[in-house]
């Protein structure tokens, strides 16, 4: 079994506009450098032979970490100016782990994980997650320390979502996604990243997920599902990406990014969107991009 | 076309215990009951020319009314004695709406329309739910009136949900899912129910699915994706229904019930929990029961 991760930082916001500007060239530098330190993060866990589950916990809060994307710190405000974030954690035996509007944490994907972990309900929502993450003993912050100077300024801007899914030496998947949401969403909105299925997916026979996009879209076709049933009925793991993609276009309109990781250690990424930063290792040797 | 309704009214609850009891019989006779004027309520909108989306959102708001049933009025209690809600109505177009701890309203289900008709999110939780469903006007309950007393007695027992599935004379499908959730679940779980692929799903080329039983399970198999997915594998849609409930039990031990409606007006239903009441109509022939 060959180890490997890989991670994004988010589809359809990296734009610079119609030409490039030296802001836009300096995100895109952010987010290309923030994606291969959460590899890296990743890639520790596995090379020290941890599990796939603590790989890409490790790598989402690397990424939750770094301002320049949508997730943890840094993460869009809601139409009345606070944060909620939403997260899934997910690995290959279908145990899951999943939080909704919450409030008041910086690694939601850790309170995800500890609701994996207690394997009694699997999805949280509001102020129940919330409870549930203090008894669980993850740290509260105040909601103030968690919005960034950039995430005011990102008020109006489009979605975004950062991701992570690793294959262990034991040959066992994980999928890890964590998002502030849409800015201006309402309060409450649950998008494509705490939904098993669409957000994120994985089962230890086909593969794992990750998604990112436009959430409403993804949501209603199960677009990390689409990847794993295309996976089920023979298509390579890169082919099998891409042709989800088309097929959230022609079903629901909505444009999206996924990455994906299968059992043998084969990875793959695709985008619909004009730009996706990722960044993946496999045995030490560590490639990146944002292009589609 | 053939326009056909069916639908349920919760697994795994309707047992009198080792021995059949009167309060038993009763029970289920009031379950197997109120299916049926669930399925005339939705039968009576395909004949007159309805679509499947408003048919299955009068039948499930007939079961919301019914006490019998964990749903609306009568749903279960949370750890805190209250009632939280989560419901989901989708189409064979992948159109959604979701609402998940939804406080205060006896028919969640025409909430989650609301929601689906207005396009924008598609699945809102908690006090932002609550929100969205008082400005699209649909009527608050005090939560007192919406606990009956039985509701209250069952304080304990197990899980259970109501759903119905339909094809119009069109041959466009539509599925709703509408629950309490579980028995004393913490404040803000969510199961299920409102998730699209797991308690809910429908596809016009392939089938619309309503599954009821235990929750987590049944959200981290995606339960009504894979019922779906084993149609568009060519599997007959009685076939779909059990295999994916064998899927399930060996994948995650987990037990449900699910119905299912195909774009010819066949109907199944299956379940691998001790009684599931369902009941259907088709061509205005009505059929019902109450075993597995």
């Amino acid at each position: 079994m060959r180890p490997a991760i890989i991670v994004h930082g988010g589809a359809a916001t990296w734009r610079g506009g119609p030409r490039a500007t030296s802001a836009g060239d300096a995100r895109r530098a952010a987010a290309l450098a923030g994606c291969e330190q959460a590899a890296r993060a990743g890639d520790e866990v596995l090379r020290r032979g941890g599990c796939a589950l603590d790989a890409v916990e490790a790598a989402v809060r690397s990424l939750e970490d770094d301002e320049t994307f949508n997730a943890g710190y840094g993460a869009v405000l809601t139409r009345e100016g606070g944060v909620e974030h939403d997260a899934l954690i997910v690995d290959g035996a279908l145990r899951a782990g999943a939080v909704g509007a919450l409030v008041g944490f910086r690694h939601p994907v850790s309170v995800a994980r500890a609701l994996l972990e207690r394997g009694e309900h699997v999805f949280l929502v509001g102020e129940g997650a919330r409870r549930f993450a203090l008894e669980a003993g993850v740290p509260e912050e105040p909601v103030a320390s968690l919005i960034s100077p950039g995430a005011r300024a990102r008020h109006e801007s489009a979605a975004d979502t950062v991701g992570a899914c690793a294959v262990d030496r034991d040959g066992r998947l994980a999928s890890a996604t964590s998002t502030g949401g849409i800015a201006g969403k309402r309060s409450g909105r649950i998008g494509d990243s705490p939904v098993v299925g669409a957000g994120g997916f994985a089962d230890d026979a086909l593969c794992a997920v990750s998604a990112t996009g436009q959430g409403e879209p993804i949501l209603r076709l199960g677009l990390s599902r689409t990847v794993a049933e295309l996976v089920r009925a023979g298509a390579a793991l890169d082919d099998a990406c891409r042709r989800a993609l088309t097929t959230l276009a022609e079903r629901t309109g909505g444009h999206a990014g996924v990455i994906a990781v299968a059992p043998d250690g084969r990875l793959a990424h695709a985008t619909s969107t004009p730009q996706m930063p990722w960044a993946s290792i496999v045995a030490g040797s560590l490639s990146s991009g944002i292009e589609p």
